[in-house]
């Protein structure tokens, strides 16, 4: 058994959105309390966070006055240093206000993406001040419900324009702060732009300053459109863009759930968990950066329940990364691995300087190929499988 | 009403594998005797189409000798120079063997990929020999059912390595080919790599050859994981990535089901249809290449059915793109367009020769900016959605 | 063309909090004022509706006293006789307030499930005073996130309890009115008791008083499983038990979109239409209550967005209906129909009298059985599906 | 750790068809030779089952003589009897051949329908001669590719003779059998008839031997609905109306994948060995029939996976059982289920001989009620949440 408790070296983060939430939806009022955010600061750093993170509009209410503004941060920064918390990550609020309805960076309305990008350039200067070094932009507004209302490319070029502008701005300003977009397929808006993981990085590969940009993904997000978050993980990896990761759980295609971790799709999280701390397969570390927990804890749930569930996502994380290192380190894994060709797929296909030349001369490759005996190959994916599944139960 | 009957310059291609599919599925045989190609370029011919598509193994069975393939593609050229039909586009069957069935350009056996490689150059001499421009990757088997059983960055390095090499040997062999690939989610595997058409484009910027890459998105594909294909297009297209397309239909997250295009989301179908003949609301004709169809007739179907589902894809087609045309000609369209905002998107968010420091000065954009009046702004987009659906319905 | 106007003989009704809803959303505040009751009642009259229904607190707020609830009540009144505008149905709010948030018919609080019980009691009452006759019953907080959190077979006994309570109560007052159960598989939670129509048409089975109870499907709910809507309606009707329906569009499994009916899925909606209005390939009206448009016009609209997108619902559905009369009445369309073998399945599979015994004797239905003959039938479906699509965009 | 072994009192029982897959796939060929049944009888003995099943075609061949027929009866029995192996249930191949493409028992075609009936019949014997108890019904290819082409309710109508036929015959020739109807939404048809639990329940209640007819859920047919599992075998036994399960793995809307039990959403898993096993929080055993497993062996496996994955199933079965006992068993989850009120969920919500007029008059129900402590009240759901996952995950 795990008897691990969650410490700064861990690197728990968690927005200051999801522990306040007050959890109003659709159907229903809140049944919650504003949570003070100094009181989430302290609460977090018990259970063992490292950090938390903010929407500007989670800290300062929209429309506040500079001096209310400055006596909320300064509140704020006191918190941090009794606690030795960090704040590593910030974003904007670009999605609850009515103005924002149709859009942000992108609206139709120019006047309302010029506010938009003054009320994200304002928030950059508070994350550096707070030593944030990721700025995320999830674009919760930005799509359309009707696709001949909305057109997508003259959208894209907007989205660019803004997201270029405002790299430019943290640049001239000597932040040291990265930016991660966000992707999500849908809700609020009917369709989303950058709807997944693929979409948002090949946007990214078309910015001026691209290599300062890269990916948020969230696990629901991306489970919402019922993809395999772990794949799209790795292929974030794979591109060097994986600058931020947002954990949490989702029952696959439906509203947008927020799940405690773990408590949506279990065996994909211990995939994740693998790939974060082990590399998978290939065997390193993957990414170093907060495990940041963006979920809403259950609406049935007063504050204990709140505090209860905080703690759960860092717990369940940590079970899951001792089940994923014992993985790893189990003999009868490494030789199914072996056996399921696992590592022979790290060898290149093509020989050392070899072109296809010599691969259309190499008859041993084609013409006299043993097809059948290919064919025939078990790779023993069922027995990995259930080495899996037996770690995962704490059985082995 | 339309009367319109296709014709070769409307562009219309039909995979070999559709109106030849025999109508086997995963709980039943097949239902329908194999079709000669021979006898489906002169049916499509007949009908309109402008040519034909085919996977090497479609034309050629699988391990046919030299002489029996001569003579093959000698009496399928007869076929095309009777009735003047072209071919396209043409990709290789990389899926239906069992030796590939856990992968070909990214199968952990090494062997299986130097096999796959060989099968694809074999098969681009036919593609650049029969006059092809395009040549198709898709990557059905590239996939798992088992997170920890595959390292997915390892298989992009593979999945990279291969279309490098055969890129090269395109342009080493100086044939004028493209190369287009098409992203699904799953079916026939668990979860396959380059799920979407982000995925696929984010994956092409890191090839050598880029340029000469881009996608071959499917209607279905995208449509299996719930996702706005129109969406997907125009972000393709926005890349300048649109090389060529599949249309069919799907009725959302379920196996793959290649419906007559249209038959699936209608809607959908019109905003496409809008999108690749007109431009969408930005008005340029924004696609034009061939109008693949790779859809599958119903299996309940003889093969008058075939060739009936076969011209229905045609017919719909043209339909909509009478009524998308006459959509973006009406007047009281333009004026709903204008009134959303739809053309002011296209007004760049900073003025000529603004940076951000301008924008920071600028006080009318957030300090003294009417956010209630923003607030309060309605859209038109209802207006605009029931105009699109009166002029699908034929009412205008 | 259709030229059509929405009349009272068309019994397009509205619930109040469709063109009221005040678009807040899980990410966004409210877009809109609230509308006044009696505006609705007279603007829906103008646009030609011929009622509309209403929860509890959509006309008089929760925990108003008597005296305010006479007052609103009266002046609703006046509204109806007025434009002689009806109300068919009625409901109650069992989600809104914080008190529900974990059931309500099925709480596991049995306080709060006596005071649902009397809430629902009090607005009977009402719905009985203005002539309602259908009373729906939609269970949006009787569910639960965590499976071991609830038992749903108490639950199960909790709501049979609840539901023949109310039914004696109906009874027993001698109210002329009939209870209809929504289903809907999730949203506002994770999983919601009687997700689908069937689950519904089962439940409703074991209850009491049976006889009086049917169900209220709505468009979008089935669809967020992805389930054909038609072929639920027609269950429904099969029993017996379409008491009433809520119309609207949704595009497939995400979030509860509440669209304006036909602009989801077009092709289901003229075959939902066709089955309510010509029955289907039977030939009899199916349905002749009120066609209930339960939908939310989008938040990015103004209050002339709202009545414009309750215009759009009502003159969709008379598009739609005009074209499935026509589809109905084309000589090709009974052709094809004929030939695909929709009419013979209206033929007994046993002859008049004939039991399993006679059945076994006859060699003619297996011994001697062409079995090959049986295979080689083409049912000519993608002829009618094309005749369906060429009826659906006006074309015929 | 469990260390426990499958055993015939676990009632373990697999299709001939799951072992015996040979692994063709929509877009593959087979991978795998054919298994005789009676090597797979034997195997699974081996391997601790309890017994076995099968359609008619996966013990004799379609078409097959009556010699032919007897000699492989015969020697399937030997297997039986050397093993000690039983055959609990049996049903019917009606969806392979191609004469039952457009439906079985609801074809249009009223000779496709006769035979159908006779094909159960003659398996009927079969079954009933094999002391099969339960016979299964799945109408794969019960359903349609398009709503006009298909009237769904005298579809309903054909499908109740048929079943009202074949339970008179079971009834008339005193087999102890009862009927059990396995619903799924899709695939191979683009929608079935009675496409979940609650669908196939309703349908079961207007039959002329309702008694002798309950469902055989499948984990994957309703998670292809993205329904919850749990929950609608909650549903089933609440109706007592679960003659029989099939167990396995799916990863949400997609084809059907046929994973082992517990490879797709295992936390679902849990939830449902807990409620089989221990009934849920009501505390009794809920089902006593086989737990059948009704999966695929991947298809990149030789038989030495068939083999693991089939003994794969049933460890995951014992592992999963032996945590939700010891879930059930400690006293943290009983106090904690004791505050969540999912025990006061047991308590009726009238008293004792209470009406609505008791009701009605009990002020304290309502016009007393204390509605804001009731919405203040925490549930301590996240608490029994996280207490699950750690049983789940082996750490308690």
């Amino acid at each position: 058994m795990t008897h691990a408790v969650a410490s700064k070296q861990d690197k728990f983060t968690f927005g200051l959105w999801t522990v306040g939430w007050r959890a109003q939806d659709p159907f229903g009022d809140a049944t919650r309390a504003p949570v003070d955010p100094v009181e989430s600061v302290h609460r977090l750093a018990e259970l063992g966070a490292y950090g938390v993170t903010f929407h500007d509009d989670d800290l300062v209410p929209f429309g506040a006055g500079a001096g209310e503004r400055d006596r909320i941060v300064a509140r704020f920064k006191v918190a941090l240093d009794e606690t030795g918390m960090v704040v590593p990550m910030a974003t904007t609020n670009l999605f609850t206000h009515p103005m924002f309805k149709e859009g942000a960076l992108t609206a139709n309305d120019r006047g309302v993406r010029r506010f938009a990008l003054r009320k994200v350039m304002r928030n950059l200067d508070l994350a550096a001040e707070l030593g944030a070094t990721t700025y995320v932009f999830w674009g919760g507004r930005e799509g359309s419900e009707v696709d001949v209302a909305k057109d997508v490319r003259t959208a894209l070029d907007r989205y660019r324009e803004g997201l270029d502008l405002l790299a430019s701005y943290v640049v001239d300003n000597g932040y040291d702060i990265r930016f991660a977009v966000e992707p999500k397929p849908n809700e609020p808006r009917g369709d989303i732009l950058l709807p997944t993981v693929g979409h948002a990085l090949a946007f990214i590969s078309s910015l001026d300053h691209a290599d300062m940009v890269g990916v948020n993904p969230e696990v629901g997000h991306e489970q919402m459109s019922n993809l395999n978050f772990v794949h799209g993980i790795a292929q974030a990896l794979w591109h060097g863009k994986l600058f931020h990761i947002d954990l949490n759980g989702q029952h696959g295609p439906k509203f947008d759930q927020d799940l405690v971790f773990g408590h949506g799709d279990l065996v994909s999280a211990f995939g994740l968990v693998d790939l974060l701390e082990n590399g998978g397969a290939t065997g390193a570390p993957a990414y170093d950066g907060p495990r940041h927990f963006d979920y809403k804890p259950h609406r049935t749930e007063d504050l204990d329940g709140v505090w209860r569930s905080a703690a759960a996502n860092m717990r369940t994380y940590l079970m899951l990364r001792e089940r994923a290192r014992a993985f790893r380190a189990d003999p009868e894994v490494q030789e199914a691995l072996e056996a399921c060709g696992a590592v022979d797929l790290a060898s290149p296909t093509l020989a050392d300087g070899e072109s296809w030349k010599e691969l259309r001369s190499d008859t041993s490759s084609f013409e006299e190929y043993d097809v059948e005996a290919a064919a025939a190959r078990g790779y023993g994916v069922a027995r990995l499988d259930q080495l899996m599944v037996e770690h995962l139960l704490g059985e082995r």
